[in-house]
């Protein structure tokens, strides 16, 4: 079992250094907010004062944080007391920028680096079925993997440093979009005079099927398990929608690219976000779509 | 086995006869070209000199022709000729008003009228392999099934007058933007370092998952059948995908729906077919987004 | 002084009759409605029994009627009863293929033709203060300016059959792209901290600078002409701008020309009106960007 | 006369310090290109070693740098060598987040600080014909003012901190959506058989109006000084309005604002610029919406 240290004990973060403990390994965890420090002890996390007391001796270096800057701020900080030859892994989504430049601030102190982010939510925090989306070197991954499966039941490495982030944004920007697009169809269907269900059953078994709408589907009635069976209760907020689409934005701008319709989807959940719908589930989009929806 | 009009014998509509004479049917066409009706009488179909002519007797007339102009000039012109009773079934891809506007003139005349799009193209049409998207009576699409057997591979009822135009167009219309979003995120993984397989790999697998991605894959490698293994070559043209999404922008309008992404996507289309590209396939767009697809 | 025959006495049509009368043209009217004719023959117009009887006799015939299928269904009845060689103009608002076969329906019986759409709103036409923009022959052009003029300030000549028509959209499908370009950046710029005041100040005199802008002005101050300072009371509602938008749509579809802004500003309105903001005037829209306008 | 520092003699920054000479100041420059230090030398600039040394001892110090990241490093670098009490006007395009920042370290190091971005191109960089937007305090701009107007024409207080930056990216904003939205209007004109110069009068003096239209034609002929008229020659590069709408967008983006006409404007100057057309005016992109523009 190993010595780790998990930075950033919030809602997904907490969860999954939980499960560490319950995999046997030894976790020393540290947290801004004195709320989630004292949940993670109860969940068995030795709780340090600082972040370089927690990274001190550990063998594998956990940070789960909202943005690139939290992140890059924080490595700045503890990298010089982390152990030579120690594993960091980022756990957070961010932009693909920042996380090529924590790889790179890493190797300067002689560390093995990682960027893992995760899907499958809260939800997929606490039940450890993450999946995880690595980017690094081959023997980061080979170390990382062990410890990662005690968090997720999907350990993918997508290829060198920074591969992960990019792996995650494009397939939610893939994801963003296509969903909408899904939504709009629903919402002429019903102008038209054809059924939900009908549409459904032409579109899934055709050209028209994505994990949009055969597994979450945006109206009630086909897939009894999607968020429009519980009036759009996430599931996964708009709100965090709109920042892996920013994400998306951000890093295409830097790299040149033109995503029109990535951009376009990213102003819908803007405009949903600023109309007061950003903690709805993304696909609640259909409703402002519609015009039914008032604002917050 | 059943007397049959088959109205319009181009691209779909000549091998969609023919398969019909196949099944043992007795098949009486007509078309305006001159060469196309030499190749529909090769192919067993007895070629008669109008539409009138090729009407009388019919237990059921299909119709296969370009617009929604020619539909209705095409049942104006014939109806009165056509027995009472009769089956009138139009598999033309058009817009909605007009399919509603020809169902309203069957009706009026007497006969049965069903509007049955089809999807799977011009090898669909001749492997006997479309689906057929139907809207009409109960009685009507009874009726029609085990005709439309003999053309295809998949009958499905998806409502009243008009269900059928609007489920093929719905279903294209996420399928346009579905394609787009997946370009998008291939040339952004690319730029950012981020192989195809590796992409294809996570998202296949997860929420970025469609029929786009897993069965039709935008770039060459990944899914060995798919258009961009062999260079682009149609598949479904971008200019007849455009064509479709023309018709759901149309019918959106009509209808006073916002669809914005799929508004957005028709106007990739219409670039790329502007820049010389209609007759590539339309995954083909990715070149387009790419801007190493010089122009025609 | 002419002989007129005005068909379409609503909104516009009424008060632009009444002008022709106050000119000194007998002027005969006819229209679906009661209460219209009541007005007009209040205002000093002749109210017919029907529109043959209206152009029996005419050497001038204006139809004013909300859209293609009514001014096509109009001319295809009052034609036959028209005088050879009367001058027969259009001030709908209608799409352009529409446009061109109502030329071409005139010309096989013999009569001059002219599209001429206006702008202006109900207050141009009240006032004789109209901008009539024209598409016609030379010949039908000086035929029909005198008595324009009793109608409007400003009679443009824009071209052949149809080019009144094509201005209009032109002309508006840029201002409905315009203004909210020009929405979004007073929505940015206050939450940057930077007034409107400045905003104004700076692109007023700069490259920012458009009608939408500097005489229409979306936020309350800079214009104190501009409906933002009247809660958005119309001025232009947001439902006749999308009507526009789509007119223009309708047509770029048809010539097969791409618009990707006038789409995407098309969907904005359509998404406005969805949520029940049709009847706001169109720069009410800054307040869906926001997010802070209610859905109706 | 003042002793000024000059950092960044490039294209822009060249010329604006020539003109700071011929002034009569003394301006003291330095840049990393040995051959942009020969020409200001040429000039007359007093080319330094280093960033430190051509601050020392200045009364105002000016930046004409790429963007936010080199501002913040090189004011990093010579803040600490700076004279108390003098004050730091950074002209260079940049992202309005940065320009905060640089603002807050220079307060911290107890200078006067000034954002003010210009517009005007070489063309007026060389000729002294700037216009400057500028963010800051009242005193930093009374002291900056009489120095700017050496190297521009107009200067203008925007208001505090970041309001120079606001200013441009909201203006350019505006500008490259409403360029794009006059272009799709000219070629839908030219399909519709509308001649441009129609359009254009028609236009220009209605509410289809903008500086876009009227001093910046897209197509040749109405506006004889347009780069329409030059085969797109610049005027103002698609690559930079591309960089000021992408800088726009991520300000949107970091202030949550949505902006979606401005969204979809930035992608279309993205696939032109990928097209191979970075280098041509920012009009020309009427071409690529033609599909009449072979890529690069």
């Amino acid at each position: 079992m190993a010595n780790i240290a998990f930075l950033g004990l919030g809602n997904m973060g907490g969860p999954m250094a939980a499960n560490l403990v319950k995999a046997g390994h030894w976790v020393a965890g540290y947290d801004l907010v004195e709320a989630q420090k004292m949940t993670a002890a109860e969940m068995g996390v030795s709780v340090m004062g600082s972040a370089r007391e927690a990274v001190a001796g550990a063998e594998i270096i956990v940070t789960m944080l909202p943005a690139g800057r939290h992140v890059l701020a924080a490595w700045a900080e503890f990298l010089p007391a982390a152990p030579k030859g120690a594993l960091v892994i980022d756990s957070s989504t961010i932009d693909v920028d920042s996380a090529k430049r924590a790889h790179e601030a890493g190797r300067a102190e002689g560390v093995l680096t990682l960027d893992a982010p995760v899907s499958g939510g809260v939800g997929g925090a606490a039940g450890g079925t993450l999946t995880f989306m690595c980017g690094g070197s081959a023997e980061a991954f080979a170390k990382a993997k062990p410890v990662l499966e005690a968090m997720g039941k999907r350990i993918v490495h997508c290829g060198g440093p920074g591969a992960g982030q990019a792996a995650k944004i494009c397939n939610n920007m893939i994801l963003g979009a296509t969903m909408i697009a899904t939504c709009e169809a629903f919402v002429l269907a019903e102008k038209l005079g054809l059924s939900a269900q009908a549409l459904f059953d032409v579109a899934s078994t055709s050209s028209g099927q994505s994990w949009s709408l055969t597994t979450y589907c945006p109206v009630p009635g086909p897939v009894p398990t999607s968020p429009a069976n519980r009036d759009y209760k996430p599931g996964f907020a708009a709100s965090l929608m709109l920042k892996d689409m920013r994400l998306a934005q951000e890093a295409a701008a830097s790299a040149g690219v033109a995503t029109p319709l990535g951009a376009a989807a990213t102003q819908l959940y803007a405009l949903f976000a600023a109309a007061g719908h950003g903690g709805d589930d993304f696909s609640g989009v259909i409703n402002f779509l519609r015009g039914t929806q008032a604002s917050g």
